[in-house]
C-alpha cells in the first residue's frame, strides 16, 4: 500500500479511537491478537486490563469461540468475557490482500500473539525470522501444544489433552474414583497466564535494549511447570504421586474434612497450629498422641488422623466449626459453589465481578482483574467496554493504517 | 549507616558474585525477595529463570518450607526445588539493625517482593507510603490471602482454603463423591503467576515513565480469574455450576472414556472432527443420529453419547485408541502420571528438567523454565545453581552495601 497519495489520506476523516483503553502500567502497548479461544485470548485479555491495546484479527467466520456457549440473543457470552474491550478485524489470511493488511497491522503493534499450530506463521509468511527482519520491533508471542521446538511440536493440542499428559489429573481426586477433567480450563489458562508473563518481560527487555524477542510458550511445558511439587517429589523417591483425595501429600492437616452438614477445609499444618486445632476441638490428648507430634507422623497417620478430628467435627455443622477455629486462630474454611464465592464480600470490595453494557446481549457481568496496581487500581470501576461485533473496527483500523503509511512518507 | 569512612571501603576485598545470573530479559533487575513457602518464591522463581537476581530474606530461622519434605540427608527438596538459584541472608524484622540492613537492601533493588499478612510491612515501618517515598525506585509487589483493601484484607489464607472459597473444588470431580484439593497448590501457584505478570507489566512501566507502582496480588481474586468460565456461566444463568467428573461443560465430546485397559481423553468437539471420530470408531451412524448432530445437543446427550462411544472403545486398549485417533486427525490423549509425563520426549528437548550440584544433597532434579525466550532459550542448558543454605550470602551482601553506600558518597 505502499501507492497513496497525500491527497487520498487527507479526504480521511481523523482516525476515531472506537475503543478507549483502561489506565494501567501496559498504557501505549498495542497488541495485535491473532489467537482463537482461550490460551491467547485469556493472556490478552489480563494484558488489557493492565493498559494495553488489543487488536484482534479473527478469520471471516469469527473466532471458534464465537458458537460456545451459553448463548443470550445469539451472541455467546462465553466470546463476550474473554474478549472484552478487545477491537475487532476479520481477516482471511489465506488471501493476499488480507495479509498485506495483516503486515501493516504488524507495523503498528507492539506485540504479536498467536496460538496457532506451530508451522502455521511459516507458511503464511510471517515466521519469526523473516517478521524479525521485517518489523524489528515487534515482539512475537507463541503459544502452542507443544512449543516451537522438540519432536512433539508439530501436534495439536486442546486443554484436556494437555491436562491429561501433564500430569494434573492423576495426582486429583479419590483413589478408587474414575479420574475426573479438573473443572476449569487449566491447560489453557495456565499458558495464557505463562505467556504474559514472558510478553511483558519482553517489553521491558525491549524498552532497556531495543531488542524484540520471541516468546514460545508450550501448553504441555505449563502444566510441567504446575507439577513442579508431585515432579519435584517423584525426580527425589521415584515414587509416583497418587491421587490422595481431600489432603495435601506432606503437609498435615492440610485437607478436606467432614462435619455434619458439610465438608469443610481445616489447614493446620504445623505444630503451634495443630496443639490450637486440637484445644479448639476439645480433644486434649489429641496433639500430644504419639501417632501426631509431628507433621512427618501426622501424614503418615493421616487416616487416623482424619477420623478422630471427625469424630468431632460430626456434632455441629460446618459453619459452626469455621467460626469457632476462626476465633481460635486456626485455618479453616467452607468449600464455596461458584455462587458462594461470588456472594462474597471481598468481590465487590476489590471489583472483581466487572460489567459491559453490550448492544446484543445487554448487561454481561463477568470476573475482573486480579492484577491490582496502584495508583492505577484505586481509580479503577466495574465499567468495562463490551466485546466487539466481528469485524466491528475494520473502517477504523484501515483509516488508522492510512494514516500511518502517510506520516512516514 | 551512613558514617562509613573511605578507610574501611577500601579495606573489603571487591564483591564477589557468588552467583551468576541465567540470561535472560531480566538481566539487570534485582528482586529482593521477602516472602516464604510458594506464592511469592514460585513467582521469582521464575523471573530468575528470566534472568533476574534473587536475594531471598529469610527470617533467623529460614523459610518455613525448608521444613517441609521430602528430606536428602536432612535438607529439604521442596525447598530446593523452589529457591534454586537464588541468594539468603537471614534477617530478623524485629532487630533493628536487621531493619536498618533491610533498609539498605532496597537501595539494590528493582523490586520487592512480599506475601505477609496485610499490615506486617507497615508494622515494620515499611509500608508502601513509606517506601516509596524512602526508596521511590522501588516497585513493590504483595501477594496475600485477600489482598491489601476489603473487608476480609486482615484475614491469612492457605492454599487449601483459597481452593475452596474460591470455588474450584466445586467444579472438580464426581457428583457424587467427596470432594477433593486438586492435587497441586493451584492457590499459591496462581498467585506467584499474577504477580509475576504484574511485576513484569511494573518493570515495563518504571523503565518507560520512571514511576515505581504497588502491585496488590489476592490469591482470592486470583482463583477467581481462573473461574473465569464457571463463573460467566453462573453470572449468565444463575445456574450453579456442579461438578461434571471428566467432561467439559459447554463443548462435547471433551471428556474422558473408558477404554480396555484404562481411562482415555478425547476432545473432538466440533462437527468435524465428530464426523471423523465416529468414522474412526466404526459408528457409521453416530454423526447422523439426531441426539448427536450439534454440540448442543452432544452436550444435552452426553451420558447417552458416553455410553455409545464406550461401547466402541472397550474392545480395545487406550494405547491402541490413541494411536488410530491420531492418524485420523482427532484430537486424542492418556492420562499420564507425573513419571510418564516426565518420560515424554518432549521433556528433555524442551530442558523442562533441570539440575543443580548441592553440597548437601548432590544432584538434584527440578521442573525447568516454561518460558522459551529467544535469543536466550536457544543456548539454554540444563544446569541451574543450588538453592542456597540460610544465610549463606549475608557476608558478600554486606560487603556489597559498603561499595553502594562509599559509591554514593
Amino acid at each position: 500500500m505502499e501507492s497513496r497519495t497525500k491527497g487520498e489520506v487527507d479526504e480521511l476523516a481523523p482516525h476515531e479511537t472506537l475503543r478507549t483503553v483502561l489506565p494501567g502500567p501496559l498504557n501505549g502497548v498495542v497488541i495485535l491478537d491473532l489467537s482463537r479461544v482461550l490460551a491467547g485470548p485469556y493472556c490478552t485479555l489480563l494484558l488489557g486490563e493492565l493498559g494495553a491495546r488489543v487488536i484482534k484479527v479473527e478469520p471471516p467466520e469469527g473466532d471458534d469461540s464465537r458458537r460456545y456457549g451459553p448463548f443470550r440473543n445469539g451472541a455467546s457470552l462465553y466470546f463476550a468475557a474473554v474478549n472484552r474491550g478487545k477491537e475487532s478485524i476479520a481477516l482471511d489470511l489465506k488471501d493476499a490482500q488480507d495479509r498485506a493488511i495483516l503486515d501493516e497491522l504488524m507495523g503498528l503493534a507492539d506485540v504479536l500473539v498467536e496460538n496457532f499450530r506451530p508451522g502455521t506463521m511459516e507458511k503464511l509468511g510471517f515466521g519469526w525470522d523473516e517478521l524479525h527482519k521485517r518489523h524489528p520491533h515487534l515482539i512475537y508471542a507463541a503459544a502452542s501444544g507443544f512449543g516451537h521446538t522438540g519432536p512433539w511440536s508439530p501436534r495439536p493440542a486442546y486443554d484436556i489433552i494437555v491436562q491429561g499428559m501433564g500430569g494434573i489429573i492423576s495426582v486429583t481426586g479419590h483413589k478408587d474414583a474414575e479420574p475426573a477433567r479438573i473443572g476449569i480450563s487449566i491447560g489453557d489458562l495456565s499458558a495464557g497466564l505463562y505467556t504474559a508473563i514472558g510478553i511483558n518481560a519482553a517489553l521491558f527487555h525491549r524498552e532497556k535494549t531495543g531488542e524484540a524477542t520471541k516468546i514460545d510458550i508450550s501448553m504441555f511445558d505449563c502444566q510441567l511447570s504446575l507439577m513442579e511439587n508431585p515432579a519435584m517429589r517423584y525426580l527425589a523417591t521415584q515414587e509416583v504421586p497418587q491421587r490422595l483425595g481431600g489432603r495435601h501429600a506432606t503437609i498435615s492437616p492440610f485437607a478436606i474434612f467432614e462435619a455434619a452438614d458439610a465438608p469443610m477445609i481445616i489447614a493446620a499444618g504445623n505444630d503451634t497450629l495443630f496443639r490450637k486445632l486440637a484445644a479448639a476441638l476439645n480433644l486434649p490428648g489429641l496433639a500430644d498422641d504419639p501417632r501426631f507430634t509431628t507433621n512427618a507422623l501426622r501424614c503418615a497417620n493421616f487416616d487416623e488422623l482424619k477420623g478422630e478430628l471427625e469424630k468431632a467435627l460430626m456434632a455441629s455443622p460446618a459453619a459452626h466449626w469455621i467460626a469457632l477455629l476462626e476465633t481460635a486462630g486456626v485455618p479453616a474454611g467452607p468449600i464455596n459453589t461458584i455462587a458462594d464465592a461470588l456472594n462474597h464480600p471481598q468481590v465487590e470490595a476489590r471489583h472483581m465481578v466487572v460489567k459491559s453494557e453490550d448492544p446484543v446481549t445487554g448487561t454481561v457481568e463477568m470476573i475482573g482483574n486480579p492484577i491490582k496496581i496502584e495508583p492505577f487500581a484505586s481509580a479503577e470501576s466495574t465499567a468495562r467496554q463490551a466485546a466487539p461485533e466481528l469485524g466491528a473496527n475494520r473502517d477504523a483500523l484501515l483509516a488508522e493504517l492510512k494514516q500511518s503509511v502517510a506520516s512516514k512518507s
